[in-house]
């Protein structure tokens, strides 16, 4: 992918300040504003159904994250993602833990009806999961981790027609029929709650400001990814607590020079 | 403003360790607890409405922020704000987000007309939605926003009869009456979220130990505008993810002696 | 207690990497989160009635915090804990704010009746509340904190035929027959929001992988308390901000050689 375009885009949600709707878990919700905030979108957090349609219509992505959902929290999602869809706003979809409970699955599912979604990122088994490929996931095994997660994507891809992002110790990011491959990033970003999740609203970020939802997608991951190394350059050796704030840091100062210097995203032949 | 004051008020708030009932936004809870702490207040965040009433009775303060708001946490924010009222304990009110959508609006002029709000601070476009100047507000622009910033938080304040807090480059503190306008803070506090909603329940601390209101809202601008000042010197230059800690580390230590080196705040003369 | 003991089950939490349910209050979420982590262990917050009896079965502990309790989280808390009881899942139970509001001390008396927990943290006002000493409490001045400390722990844990873990300036850790009173620990700990519910977390961590549950708990307080005064040699000199970071950093590197070296606690002999 061109280096230089992942700049672009980047250089585009600070210069258009992109206002990013987020229904996410609780969990997350400090760490995801002030990593919108650092990058230069600007997140708004709604959960009442009486105003999320209003919030999501006027917003320039939805951000659907059920980390810890519940009924409620499920019901403002259909109501937001249809109003985004009625008014043309990218819905992106974080399916977490889905396959961990029954009732994970069924919300996923049924948001997934409900809504429709233009890119759904998650690890390779929430991405399985959601994608009724149950089965194929629990045999991956260490040595062969990689093929599947890209033949996985690429089948989720295709089968729930949909932008599929798997993140990993590689990065996917397909549309079923164009497929990149990133690997950057940091394995300290497992050691920080939040950081797949932020992660997705990022992508939200990049969809706001980028109609190629593709290039949005591969390039916030790419960005994000340099900006985990940048910080754990700097943090990885004292530990999470400290690599967590330079993060934040590092997300707010990432630049296309960067990207130029570290990128290693590149497409998928054939298929 | 007499800068002695304010250092003894800031004193004040850490001698006497005021509790501070917050029923707040699922973004900020964490910060704001700890912004508070680190001050030397007390935080509680409590939403049940089982139990709201007990708690904002023995509370110094009680702060009402509509960040997240549903149903659920506006019945509890009233059921609080009323037994707040019955036991002479201040209630602050932080509308955010008003005017973004038509509930957030009707959410917060429900919350006044049946709570007595004793101090209101919000950003120009929040006050000017609450006090039913959405028009002008539109029309304010870079050229003119400090004149009407002042002017929309005096008519407000005479409006609503209440303490009006218009937090921005320049902030204004005013009664109706008396105000004043301060000029401490940093332009990062603009890229941590919470950093509104935290001085909204520092406001709270402050009106907790401090019976001339206008003075304690004052004074925990002030003190707050030095604290960021503070850590912006030693952090700014990294981002705002190492910023946010260095400023709860200088909420801990500023001081009267900074306050009287630092603050800029002055009354305004005439109206 | 044996110090190699302690590194041994603090080491087994690293190496078999437990899931801890969670069930906990909005102000604690994140930094729970990222303390599990830090550590080693897995945590996972899921709350929906229709899951968290699920989830809780296939946890290795499930720690149930009443910090913010509504009608719906005691709800979910009583369904967990059921299962949890169900499938041998040990339950840690934080009655925060025990004793705050008539409502807190009822839902404490309703979560113990229903579920039948395995160890209960909390300072000596929430344990002497729950346990239905008010009265002696309230006595406790400085002079004698220490003792009715140690005998408040005792009767609680006879009377209520459980685990008790009193924190405070001195940590007291008994089955109502063998007690230990461990040193560990820093002041500064008291100025960070969600400490003292992160170290229940952290037992629960603890009891995941050690059947001994006694020893689990006085193991998780003793190692927890190293790691903040490791953190706070650091950083307790600039304040809550920095140090709280650190101590992520530190629950990440605490060892069993720096609980050789640093260890306070030692069993009270006699009763």
């Amino acid at each position: 992918m061109d280096k230089v375009l992942i700049g672009d885009i980047l250089h585009k949600v600070r210069k258009e300040n992109p206002l990013v709707h987020n229904i996410t878990n609780v969990v997350v919700t400090n760490f995801t504003a002030n990593g919108l905030l650092a990058l230069g979108a600007s997140p708004v957090m709604a959960y009442a159904p009486e105003e999320v349609g209003d919030m999501a219509k006027i917003a320039g992505a939805l951000v659907l994250n059920m980390g810890t959902l519940n009924s409620a929290t499920v019901e403002s999602m259909i109501i937001a993602g249809k109003s985004a869809n009625d008014h043309g706003v990218p819905v992106i979809f974080d399916p977490v833990g889905a396959g961990a409970t029954p009732y994970r699955t069924e919300m996923a599912g049924r948001i997934m009806r409900e809504v429709k979604i233009s890119i759904i990122r998650g690890n390779a088994g929430e991405i399985a999961n959601i994608a009724g490929f149950q089965a194929e996931v629990k045999g991956v095994d260490a040595g062969n981790v990689q093929g599947n997660q890209i033949d996985l994507a690429i089948t989720a891809a295709r089968k729930l027609q949909t932008i599929i992002v798997v993140t990993g110790k590689e990065d996917v990011i397909t549309d079923g029929i164009t497929t990149f491959v990133g690997r950057n990033g940091h394995p300290i970003l497992t050691k920080v709650t939040g950081t797949g999740c932020l992660l997705t609203s990022v992508i939200g970020a990049f969809a706001a400001v980028e109609k190629n939802l593709l290039a949005a997608a591969a390039s916030a991951v790419t960005a994000y990814g340099i900006a985990a190394e940048l910080a754990a350059e700097r943090t990885a050796s004292k530990g999470p607590g400290n690599f967590q704030m330079e993060f934040l840091d590092q997300l707010a100062s990432v630049s296309g020079q960067h990207v130029i210097e570290k990128a290693f995203i590149e497409q998928r032949e054939g298929e």
